[in-house]
C-alpha cells in the first residue's frame, strides 16, 4: 500500500468537521486537525445561548470527543499563524506542521466596516464568549432598571437596539421581545418588563433580504407582535456608549446589538492570496488554490460563486457540502481520479421568531407561522451534532415551551478572582433610591 | 393592621433565600434582598461545573425568578458598600436603603493565609466564573499535553495538585482522577491520559478532619483507586507559576488548585463589629448584633458557637437553618414574642468521591460507596432549588454515568472580543512538533 498522506485541517467548524469525518474512512490518510478552540460550536443556534434559552454546552461539543472514534484523526488545540505554500507547512503556536493536503476551514467573523471602536458598545454574535457578553448585558440592563426611579433612565436602559436585518439579526431581536414580553414579565416590582423597546436596524429596504418579499414580510409582521419595531433603509452613522445614530436620529439604548458585517478570517491576507473584499480567499472550481492544487478553501474563509456568479452565502449547508467535497477530492486524487467541479445543493433557508414563529423556503415551498417553526426545530436538531446536544435541546426547549422560563439567565462576568466586596458589579448611574418604591406586601 | 416593617437580607445564598421565602409568608413585612449577582448558587455542586459534568445553569438560577410568586419580596442586584448601624441603612452603590430589620448572610470566600499572590496560580472554588476557569484549567493542560513532544513538560502538564484535604479538595481531586482514567481515555493520541498525576495535600493529619477516622480513611481508599495520591501533614509554603513547595519538597504543575482556607465577607471588618479570625462576625444566641436586636447575621458570616463552643461549620444546612430561624425570630418580634434561641439540628455530612462512591455520616449511621454515593444524589438532587435544575442535573447525571463521558467539556475564555487569528490560545512552552509523532492510519 502507498505511504499514508498527510492532511491538515484548520478549522473544528462544519467544513472542517465534515471534512475530517469523511476522511477518517480512508486508510490512505492520516488527519491533524487544529483550532484554537477546543470545541465544534453549532452557530446557527448560537442566539439561543445569547437569550439565555440554553446553555453553551448544549449547542457546543469537544472536537477531540467528536472524533474520538477516529483513530487516523489527531487534533491539536493552537493557533495557526500562517502557512509556507511553497514549503507545504502551517505555521502554529507550538511549531510547523508539514502537510501533503491542507484544508483551510477558518471561518468568519464580524465587521464593523472599519469602525472596529463599535465593537465595544455593540458586541456580535460568533463565539460562547460573545454569546455570554450578550446574555450578561441583556439581564444587566433589566436588573439596572430595576433599581434605578429615574424615568429617562429607566427608558434608556429597556431600549434595545438590534443592528442588521438578517436572518441573525431578526432572531435576536425577536427572542429579546419575547423575553421582554413573556419570561421575564412577573420578575420585577419597580418596572414593567413589558414596556421594553426592541428596535431592529436594516440598512437595506427591507429585512431579510435572501428569502422572498411575502416570507420577509410576514417576519416583519410577527417581529411586530412582539413589539420589536423594525426600521428599513437605515444606515447606523455612530454607535457609542449612550446608543445609537441614525443620520439625524438618536436613539439612546443601553445594550446594542450587532448582526450586520462578516469578515473571513484575516489568515487569506496574511499568506498573500487573492481575497475578495470580505477576506475571503477566491478558489477554483474544485475549491482549491489557483496554482497550490493540493491547498483547499471551505466554509466561511472561501469565496465560491454559484450558478447565479453570485458568491455562496455563509451558512452551514455550504460548509458542510464544501467539507466533504474536499475530503472526497482528496481521497480522488489518491486514487488517481480527475477533480470534480463543486456544486452547492441549496435545500432552502430558514429562520425563526420568537418562541413558536419561523418563516421557511425551499425552491418549491414556503412555510409561516408554527409549521415552518417546527420544520427548523426538526431540521435544528436533526443536524446538532452528537446525542447529547440534540437530548438536551430539545428537552430545554420543551422546558421553555411549556413554562415561558429560559433555563440559562445567568449573569456571569470575565472575572475569576475573588473580589474585594462588590467591585464586580456593572456600572450604573448613580441615584438614590428612591425607598418608597418598596412593594407593600400582597 | 400595623404598618409593613421593611427587612432588608444582603446575599441571595442558603441563609439569604430561605428567609425571604419564609417572611414572604408575611403581611406584616416588606422585603428587599440584594445581591451582587443575579443568580443563587447551589455551592455544593459546584465542583461538577469545575469538572464539566454539569452546566452553569444547572446549579444556579435566578433569584428574582426563585422569587417571582413573593410579591412582598423586592430583588435588587447591587453591591452593598456598608451599613450605617446606628441610622438603620445599607449603603450600596445605587444609593442607602433604609431598614427596620437587617440580615446580613454574604458569605465567605478564600483565604490564602496572607498569600494573596497564590490565587492567581491556584484558583479557589466558590463562584460560577472561578468553576469555569478551573474547567479552562484542566481541560487546557491536557490539550497542552496533547501538542508537546517533551516528556518532562508533558509530565508537568499532566500534573494536578488539589491543597486542601476538605470535602472539597477531596471531591475536586477524585474528579479530576476520574475525568483521566475513564473520560478522557480514549479522545488523545500523543498522550495517555490515565497516567495524569493528581495529588491532594492536606496540611493536617489526616484527610476530611470533620468525619470519623474509619470514613476518612475509607474515602482515602477510594482516591487511591482513582489514582489520587494523599499527602497529609504536609503544608505548602509556596505556590508559583511552576507548581508548589511543600517544605522541602518541590512539585512541578501546570494546574493547582486551592480548597484551604475560608475567609468570610470583609463587610463584617468594614462596619466595625466584633469578627473571629476568619472574618466572621460574632453574634448572640439568637444570631443577632450584641446592642443590635434589629441586626441578624446568617450563614458563613456568621460565629455562631454550637453545643461543644466550637463554631459551626460552613455548611448549607446551618445556613438554611438559621436563614429560616431568623424569619421566624423577625414575625415573633412583630407578634410580640419572645426571642429563642437558635439550634443547629445536625442530620450529618457527606462528601462524594468520583462517579460512584461517597461518605456519609450521621450521629446514628455511617455509609460508604455506592449505598452513600446514592444517598448522597438524593441529598443533593433534593435540595436543589427549583424544578427545572433537578430535573436538568438529573438527566445529564445519568448521562454521564451510563457513558462516561462528561457533557460540558468548554474551554471558554475570558475575552469576547473578536480577535485577530490566534491570539487567544493559551501560552504554551514552544516546542517544534515532531511530525513523525503523527498517528498512522488505523
Amino acid at each position: 500500500m502507498a505511504e499514508t498522506k498527510r492532511v491538515v485541517i484548520v478549522g473544528g467548524g462544519f467544513a472542517g468537521l465534515n471534512a475530517a469525518k469523511k476522511l477518517s474512512r480512508s486508510h490512505d490518510v492520516s488527519v491533524t486537525l487544529i483550532d484554537r478552540r477546543n470545541h465544534h460550536l453549532f452557530q446557527p443556534l448560537l442566539y439561543q445561548v445569547a437569550m439565555a434559552g440554553l446553555s453553551p454546552a448544549d449547542i457546543a461539543a469537544p472536537i477531540r470527543s467528536i472524533l474520538s472514534h477516529c483513530r487516523n484523526v489527531r487534533v491539536l488545540q493552537g493557533a495557526v499563524t500562517g502557512v509556507e505554500l511553497n514549503q507545504s507547512l502551517v505555521q502554529t503556536d507550538f511549531g510547523d506542521v508539514p502537510y501533503d493536503y491542507l484544508l483551510l476551514a477558518c471561518g468568519a467573523g464580524h465587521s464593523y466596516f472599519g469602525h472596529a471602536e463599535w465593537e465595544e458598545h455593540a458586541p456580535g454574535l460568533k463565539t460562547i464568549e460573545q454569546a455570554t457578553e450578550i446574555r450578561r448585558r441583556v439581564l444587566t440592563a433589566f436588573e439596572q432598571a430595576e433599581r434605578n426611579p429615574n424615568p429617562t433612565e429607566q427608558k434608556r436602559l429597556l431600549t434595545f437596539v438590534v443592528i442588521g436585518g438578517g436572518p441573525t439579526g431578526v432572531e435576536l431581536a425577536g427572542a429579546i421581545g419575547e423575553m421582554s414580553r413573556y419570561t421575564l414579565a412577573k420578575d420585577f416590582r419597580s418596572i414593567d418588563a413589558t414596556l421594553a423597546r426592541v428596535l431592529l436596524i436594516e440598512a437595506g429596504p427591507r429585512i431579510l433580504p435572501t428569502f422572498s418579499d411575502q416570507l420577509a414580510h410576514r417576519a416583519m409582521r410577527d417581529l411586530e407582535s412582539l413589539g420589536v419595531q423594525v426600521w428599513t433603509s437605515s444606515r447606523v452613522t455612530k454607535v457609542d456608549e449612550y446608543g445609537v445614530e441614525v443620520g439625524d436620529e438618536r436613539v439612546r439604548a443601553a445594550t446594542v446589538l450587532w448582526a450586520a458585517g462578516v469578515e473571513a478570517s484575516p489568515l487569506g491576507h496574511d499568506i498573500g492570496v487573492e481575497t475578495d473584499r470580505q477576506g475571503r480567499i477566491v478558489v477554483s472550481q474544485d475549491l482549491s488554490l489557483p496554482n497550490y492544487p493540493n491547498v483547499f478553501v471551505a466554509g466561511d474563509q472561501a469565496h465560491c460563486t454559484g450558478p447565479d456568479q453570485r458568491p455562496l452565502p455563509g451558512v452551514a449547508p455550504v460548509a458542510i457540502q464544501q467539507g466533504r467535497f474536499v475530503a472526497a477530492t482528496i481521497l480522488g486524487d489518491i486514487a488517481g481520479q480527475p477533480r470534480q467541479t463543486f456544486h452547492y445543493v441549496d435545500k432552502g433557508s430558514m429562520a425563526t421568531i420568537g418562541r413558536s414563529r419561523a418563516i421557511a423556503e425551499t425552491k418549491r415551498m414556503k412555510l409561516t407561522g408554527f409549521l415552518a417553526w417546527l420544520a427548523w426545530l426538526i431540521v435544528h436538531v436533526y443536524y446538532l451534532t452528537g446525542f447529547r446536544s440534540r437530548f438536551f435541546v430539545v428537552l430545554n426547549w420543551a422546558w421553555s415551551y411549556l413554562t415561558f422560563r429560559k433555563g440559562a439567565r445567568l449573569i456571569v462576568g470575565k472575572e475569576w478572582r475573588s473580589h474585594p466586596f462588590g467591585d464586580e458589579t456593572p456600572e450604573v448611574h448613580q441615584e438614590t433610591m428612591v425607598s418608597e418604591t418598596q412593594p407593600s406586601s400582597a
